[in-house]
């Protein structure tokens, strides 16, 4: 008797395990079909992301910009015929460029006396009346910043130039080596007396756009404007550093900060039929920089998200549980909408057991990273490898990794986060600059990253991954 | 003792088995990483194709362009210190286009009068003086074709629109299946009596791009005109029969066969220091369309296959067999350079246990395919299946499939055969048409591309794989 109840206690264990195991079929890989058959003949992201980036254009929180883009999303996603459509209320930081940034070299002889080009950093604080005009400090690292030491450094305006590596093959991982100046840069030298920061643009190209970016003041110590300067120009600045010993540079930065204002998370759900408490998430971030279309940062991701409730809808797939697209607004300056939407979520009690989002250009697409709580990202994870073979014939990976900045306060819940990962290579060309338009964002790319995410998301919710 | 014996052969076989298979390594692993480090550092591929591009521009077989391009990258070659660099005469075929072609609609109420975006295609034969004026009939199927039949289309310009199906994940696939219309088009509707022929682009984007490429007459009928339209076109096109029910069309095509000219293969080589007489080869195509710069189609190509050499030479590797880069002529509108390759070595019984061709544009990387005699590819792929690990970390598949029409006469001697796989998704964007330009060539793609490529030739060389 005691084996039988082991052999039936092994027996149940075994088959809960199996039960517990997607099981994916032809009828998915059929679904799957269907997805990428009607999103690469009948998806709206492209002509959605065409107003976005021509009509709306770009929308740093608190801008008009903005505004139009809350506007314009809601009324794409009340056509679709959604069970509910909402804005969520959420307050933002307002900060303004105002009148053009000038970074100007003065009496160089190899560079003569010229204009930079330059965007100062998101959050800057604008220079003094009349600009400032110093000697430049050229360091590569927080080490060689020490080392200068204050003596040196006081009074004089540090240029932080060191490259993202271009060996690296994922461009994302470049970028993580080398922000650290751009967004610690003129806390770190403040503290040793600089009275002003210009880092070297986060691009791996070569050229004259400069790439702006959030940064980070440490409020202990005395807040000095900040500006991004191309590569080219980070480089010639560089040679006339190390050919002429002194190079004098002025700078007049006119932004400003302003009171926070009220925005929104842009919502759109399809209720689900089983678990219409427990919640998918698919979401980019509405907001941009102020330079561009903010095409592929994030106006890709934020069409492509609507697009996935467009092709559920249209496909008749009735959802197990509650899919909802969140445009949230803030990524760039704040991620104000990302904790709002978590907060609510918690007050609430809804259970997310899923949220995929894409914010890393609308480029062609290579896979999927995962992640969650360490203690439940192993389980998920063997989950989402029956799906391999399913993604295969679309040429997508899965990997465990990162997922996204606006859904990242979500992962306390324990569920299953996961980042859309397009190709990176031509990411950082247009990150953040006045290049990121809707030109170069290709249409059967941009739609292929919206079929992979439907059928991501189909899967997830079919097989419940994520409880 | 039979035991023993049977023991002694069982185990000599398996340890021959074992020896037979390439056993990668850490050091493949880190020079993998050294051949990548120096690539995205220090590659010429870029500033070469730059040159290509912009100085040499499009290089038609018989062409000055073509000329231009054999002098120019046999001087680059001979500046890498090969062992070898030398031109193999080729004849090519000389075909022009003349002055710009026109294909004009006239008296339609919803187009009017006006001229749309055309290209005769190659090889294609002038219209009479003063061109041809005739009713279009459109079909989309060689079935449509003969049922429309003689009656309905002798005298007529028949216009062949079936599109390239942009549900193919894979763009070469699209191609394969809507390029039998610009091929045989021509060929079929002078069966049946037309005039001339219009052809849909071979593009999945809706623009206004003319794609030529080359078409085969049929010598037993008579040699009519054909020009390709733009999509878009083809599609004003299509509307206006459909809602006038006949549309009038001109066409004045003005090109011209000329007598075949010499022309040259562009060759270098690296000799093998155990197996001089055995060769691997690292190939693209040199001449282009007569349009655009012929960046990624092929001198992307190219560039990657020069730069193959010079990084071997640059790590101070020292190949096993011969490394040859060809630079092949002729491989748009006759192949006859790949033709004379094999043909010569042929006759001088140089075995080539692998070639390799760069011919689908310079996009991001995401793999090879392989080939060989169907005797033969089964073994050689279950020995590349054991460098699988070595390129996942570069993002990179290795999959049965087609290699490269330049390299395919060599298939004849048995070895194995390679084609570079980037990204599909943008070729057909540019291919054969005058969008194909440098600016749409991004450098790190190019070089990942070229990266790949060495890794690849280090591997199969190292490891004798194709024999």
């Amino acid at each position: 008797m005691i084996r039988l109840a082991l052999f039936l206690f092994v027996a149940f264990t075994l088959s809960v395990k199996v039960e517990a195991q997607p099981s994916v079929s032809q009828t998915d890989a059929d679904f799957l079909r269907r997805i990428y058959t009607h999103t690469l003949t009948d998806s709206r992201a492209y002509p959605w992301l065409e107003h976005l980036s021509l009509k709306v254009g770009h929308r740093l929180s608190g801008s008009t910009g903005a505004d139009k883009a809350v506007t314009y999303t809601r009324a794409m996603l009340d056509t679709l015929g959604l069970d509910s459509v909402w804005l969520q209320p959420v307050m933002v930081p307002h900060w303004e460029r105002g009148a053009p940034e000038m970074v100007r070299v003065s009496g160089s002889k190899l560079l003569g006396n010229q204009n930079l080009p330059a965007l100062a950093l998101g959050g800057s604080v604008a220079t003094p009346a009349g600009g400032i005009t110093a000697d430049v400090v050229e360091v590569s690292s927080w080490e060689e910043l020490e080392g200068v030491g204050e003596r040196n450094i006081r009074g004089k305006i540090v240029l932080f130039n060191r490259p993202m590596d271009p060996t690296r093959i994922r461009t994302f991982e470049a970028y993580g080596g080398a922000v650290d100046q751009r967004v610690h840069g003129a806390a770190r030298a403040s503290k040793l007396g600089a009275v002003a920061v210009l880092v070297r643009s986060m691009g791996l190209r070569a050229d004259d756009f400069p790439h702006t970016g959030t940064l980070r003041y440490d409020s202990t110590v005395t807040l000095i404007p900040a500006a991004a300067i191309s590569t080219n120009a980070a480089d010639q600045l560089s040679q006339a550093l190390r050919e002429e010993g002194k190079v004098r540079v002025s700078m007049q930065l006119n932004c400003r900060t302003l009171p926070d204002v009220m925005s929104y998370n842009v919502i759109g759900e399809i209720r689900g039929s089983e678990n219409p408490g427990e919640y998918i998430v698919v979401g980019g971030h509405l907001d941009s920089w102020d330079v561009g279309h903010g095409a592929h940062d994030d106006g890709a991701g934020c069409t492509q998200s609507m697009d996935v409730l467009r092709t559920i809808k249209h496909l008749g797939y009735k959802p197990r549980h509650t899919i909802r697209c969140v445009l949230f607004m803030n990524e760039e300056n704040g991620l104000r909408g990302g904790k709002q939407y978590a907060a609510e979520a918690e007050r609430k009690g809804e259970y997310h057991l899923f949220a995929l989002e894409s914010d890393a250009g609308g480029f062609t697409p290579r896979g999927f990273t995962f992640d969650a709580e360490e203690s439940r990202i192993a389980g998920f994870f063997e989950r989402i490898e029956t799906f391999r073979e399913l993604f295969e014939p679309y040429g997508l990976t899965l990997a465990r990794g990162g997922s996204g900045a606006d859904i990242s306060p979500l992962k306390s819940q324990k569920g299953l986060l996961s980042g859309y990962q397009p190709d990176s290579q031509r990411y950082f060309d247009v990150h953040h600059t006045a290049a990121d338009t809707f030109d170069t964002v290709n249409k059967r790319e941009l739609e292929l990253g919206a079929a992979s995410m439907v059928a991501l998301v189909y899967l997830i919710d079919k097989y419940s991954v994520g409880k």
